[in-house]
């Protein structure tokens, strides 16, 4: 289920203020058709990591193909007063909001795409005044289904092929926050979540057992293992922390042996607490010695990729990991702060012009032009992406440039294989795109990362990923930066 | 508009699968009636701060009124396969899903009030069954919202009275992380969001006016000014760093000297990136040397508490604060670490047995009881907060007991002040309390504040606020605990 289908109301108020006091500014000034050119983009992998994986486009798109102002958005906007207690929006405004239609042109990179900074992940063209209201919307949904997509890779490849559950919920930013996270988190690799919500609207795998309040409940720990094997003889997971962990682990034994007398069989145990490598070791042991070499250890308690690694170099014995409030709110980075600049203009029926915003950081002015992404592959492995503008058609051979370091440049063979990353999603608003089922995602992200190399994805310090500007983009940026100071420089004399 | 009525669908699914399975358990057991208590509650402050302010009431209370399974969760439920491809969930379990009715007795701490960790911010009561079922969204709701009204009561202090306005939609956890996020954030004192849809649904002040690319979309900076004063003659802030912020100052003025000849006057100029220290001074002096000391500065760009503190303290000269993703994402601490534990159960008729869950480190081992929390004033400031049983009446003049330090006490003389925090929520399944509108609760927060003493609310290593337990819970705890590690001995002989 796609994100308007989820709430009561259309989202069309869920934007920033400004957007609309602007697209008042363009429709009076009559220049609400300017045709423009917006990306959504982020300046560095979060995490201090080595890539990103895209996700949200599905629900992005759902937001741009049901955009529309109801009677009820109207009249709340209707209603706003100004610093003198006039109205702020104008009723033939309200009137031009009330029919307005999406008429853009988008370009996106499919979800579960390894991505890198400052590559648009979307770019929309079209009116100005409505790419303008779409700011707001697009980032929320696309900054953090790609945050969190990108901490679900990092820990899934922590855990080398071991299981990872998603259990995030009771932590998570809000019910759509747990939604939402519960989505990417897939896409980024994890296997199943403890969220029912997430499992229905999605149609995700769920897992879950019981809680330590089970255990509390009865007068002994073996008691609430017996009475949950009875309920759940073939789908029991005992969580084995509430007293004495090895004691725990010795009593699922003694019921797992009970429960084989009556023809069912243990599935596992979860540790909650406490050491996670001494105690998946030792109880690793008790249960191959007791003949249960396949009830499978589960582990949580406040794990991250950091930790999954380092229980893994001690030698853990752990089979599934469930991953909580470090997946769910992306810890160590909640958030992934990508922006949306408009990147070129032009009047009806007139020439594009180039836009750029300008700062005294190289690394903080945009990249100008219609862009897309050009990515270069040498024997199935990543070894460079272009930024170009589709104004400016590329060379055979191609060359690119650092963005932030001239003197860096890179040249493509024209014996390297090469794709285009963003496709088409919707023409003169109408959508174009089939968004995939989640689990076709979840592979391809999975494919994606195959092709990536495996320097570029290590945790910490990763080898940066080789991105740049296409030789006569970079040259259009450079001297349209110096045409603005010079501007700058006129302006101060 | 409350949280059931944002969204398409019964919240019933918005929890963890657990839950259900357990309920299946309990029901399966018929032990689903056994009465328990469970508190939520937190065992650190967050940002290493002094105290919290809790918030989330409002939406627990309609999820907890609107709660019911729909045909649609029922079915999904009956569709969820076991490990031998068996359904997981009984028909007749799923039948007493539907004809299932919230009948528990809720007490809480409204929201805006000052709370401290290890403090019960709600405390539910009745069939262990609902109780169970309720745990995950209780936790996400509250959890959430105590965080960022915390985050917002932070930033509020440290503007010290200047205007805090919230801006971070774009870069918060999902629609419903923006929208929450900013009504904690009012709750802890923020007077305005950018998010209209936030606006909208909770009836709060929504600010904003331009961005950079409306500056951009035009040939000069002095031509866009001039284009919005014309648009909005007395709501206008001008965006003043697109290119040169100090000549766009000198812009924005030369604009509002035009705007003044008709009539209309400039509100204000917004820095958005650069040395805000600098700039809002320099920029101070030439407005209020080209006779503009009415015009506001508005200032944004990645703040916090923090640097909020450190720009006075420079002698920033900024009257309103933007402050976006720190804020709504509580970035320094994304998530607040709250739990919902098991603390007394009964059989139907018998006699309640406290119950608390055992940890090796003291500070993470539960309260067991019926718990309330006895604040304690004097002079009009607060000076402890005793957490007590109501199984067990407090002396006129009690003792509390540190939680995890036995050997720190204290003792509230008998002319002290006090009132207890926790009100009934529900009696009976049947809500009996009324939520007070966001501008009251946004008031009592900053009542709150003042009633606590300065150096509790020290951004940076507080004064640690006294919350003990009181004398009797105290060894009743101890002696349980002993009781409970004396089991685990036997057990392990």
């Amino acid at each position: 289920m796609n994100i308007t289908q989820r709430y009561q109301f259309s989202l069309a108020l869920l934007t920033d203020m400004y957007q609309l006091t602007m697209a008042q500014g363009y429709w009076k000034k009559g220049l609400a058709e300017q045709e423009a050119v917006f990306h959504m983009y982020f300046r560095n992998n979060p995490f201090k990591g080595g890539y990103s994986v895209c996700a949200g486009l599905e629900d992005a798109v759902d937001l741009l193909a049901n955009f529309h102002f109801s009677n009820n958005d109207l009249s709340y906007l209707g209603s706003l007063k100004g610093s003198q207690g006039q109205n702020l929006f104008e009723e033939s405004f309200l009137a031009y909001l009330k029919d307005l239609k999406f008429t853009c042109e988008v370009d996106a990179i499919p979800e579960g795409t390894v991505v890198f900074p400052n590559q648009p992940l979307l770019r929309i063209k079209g009116p100005i005044l409505q790419c303008q209201l779409l700011e707001t919307p697009l980032l929320t949904i696309l900054n953090f289904q790609t945050l969190v997509a990108t901490k679900a890779a990092r820990i899934v490849d922590a855990a080398q092929g071991d299981q990872v559950i998603e259990f995030g919920m009771r932590r998570a930013q809000g019910p759509d926050g747990g939604l939402s996270a519960a989505r990417a988190a897939f896409i980024g690799g994890v296997g199943a979540t403890s969220n029912l919500l997430a499992g229905q609207l999605f149609q995700m795998p769920v897992k879950g057992t019981h809680a330590h309040s089970w255990v509390m409940s009865y007068k002994s720990e073996e008691e609430a293992f017996s009475a949950y094997a009875d309920v759940f003889p073939h789908d029991s997971v005992f969580l084995v922390d509430t007293y004495n962990t090895l004691e725990g682990i010795k009593k699922a034994i003694a019921v797992g042996r009970k429960m084989r007398e009556q023809g069912a069989e243990l599935k596992g145990i979860r540790l909650d607490s406490g050491d996670l490598a001494y105690l998946s070791i030792e109880g690793r042991k008790l249960l191959d010695e007791a003949g249960f070499p396949n009830v499978s250890i589960v582990a949580s308690n406040d794990l991250d990729e950091h930790l999954i690694q380092s229980l893994k170099i001690q030698g853990a014995r752990i089979d599934t990991w469930g991953i909580g409030t470090k997946l769910v709110t992306a810890f160590d980075q909640p958030a992934l702060g990508g922006v949306y600049k408009l990147a070129a203009l032009r009047a009806p029926g007139g020439e594009w012009e180039y836009k750029l915003k300008l700062s005294e950081q190289l690394v903080k002015i945009s990249t100008p032009g219609i862009l897309q992404v050009r990515r270069f592959y040498k024997n199935n492995t990543m070894v460079g992406d272009m930024i170009y503008s589709e104004t400016m058609v590329p060379a055979d051979s191609p060359t690119m440039v650092h963005p932030n370091d001239p003197t860096q440049q890179k040249n493509f063979p024209q014996d390297c294989d090469h794709e285009d990353l963003l496709v088409p999603i919707f023409r003169a608003g109408k959508c174009v795109y089939s968004s995939p089922a989640l689990p076709e995602i979840q592979e391809r992200t999975k494919k994606q990362l195959h092709l990536l190399h495996e320097t570029n994805r290590r945790l910490l310090n990763p080898h940066t990923y080789k991105v740049g500007l296409e030789e006569q983009l970079h040259a259009k940026k450079m001297a349209l930066i110096l045409q603005l100071r010079q501007g700058e420089k006129q302006g101060q004399e």
